[in-house]
């Protein structure tokens, strides 16, 4: 008997200026592909959701969790001054959320990141440091 | 005896862009007068809170439960395309969550509202009947 429930696939656009970093419960968990800013996404792995309010309250409360086990992961890992959350998706559907770590005098303070100016691709050893410092702060 | 507890007290510039709506169980909702946008803010009544992990893990519930039952408003009474929500609070220290009914085609679209151009005042009678449409559509 085939399945009726629509599978998940990660948007292509996502997972092309993104790279994996984690698999968590809910969502997975990608580095965006820009030096100027740590910058993570969490994708909760639900077919269709394009809004956080198209989870039920189970993975909503799971997605919070998420959120913040990641968060507390960038402050540690960079020490930043401040974090952007935010789940937008005018640009591309699929339910994603961003995690920023922001700096006092970073390229866009106190402007938000997003549409801000052009990404600038990390040199590889750079970003997988940071994947490195990422992945060690989260809790095992 | 003194209490040591901290007191919440609004953040005075929040306080003059924003309208008072409702007292949620955590949050002070509040109208961003900005008739661009149907805009609304969850202020968690903490003091000293200024990033959602300053927020206990049950506190983060009541957050997302907040989120979630506006945002279902703000569709339910705009017929918006997109919900746009978000933490940001690079001018604002005091933890304040953004919840913005986005269209197709208004000001902004499809960058994010914050930083994009000067807010514009509502006449009152437009916002106290997008307040009544936005306080109708929550639950009761």
């Amino acid at each position: 008997m085939r399945s009726s429930i629509p599978r998940f696939s990660l948007d292509p656009g996502l997972a092309a200026s993104t790279q994996e970093m984690a698999r968590l419960g809910l969502s997975d968990l990608r580095l965006m592909d820009d030096a100027r800013f740590p910058w993570v996404l969490l994708i909760p792995r639900k077919a269709d959701a394009t809004e956080i309010v198209d989870l039920g309250t189970i993975d909503q409360s799971r997605l919070i969790a998420e959120i913040s086990m990641v968060s507390k992961a960038m402050k540690a890992a960079t020490n930043c001054d401040k974090l952007n959350v935010a789940a937008i998706g005018n640009m591309v559907a699929q339910l994603h959320i961003h995690v920023v770590a922001r700096f006092k005098g970073d390229a866009a303070w106190p402007k938000p990141v997003w549409g801000f100016g052009a990404p600038v691709a990390y040199p590889a050893p750079e970003r997988d440091k940071l994947v490195a410092r990422l992945l060690a702060a989260l809790p095992s």
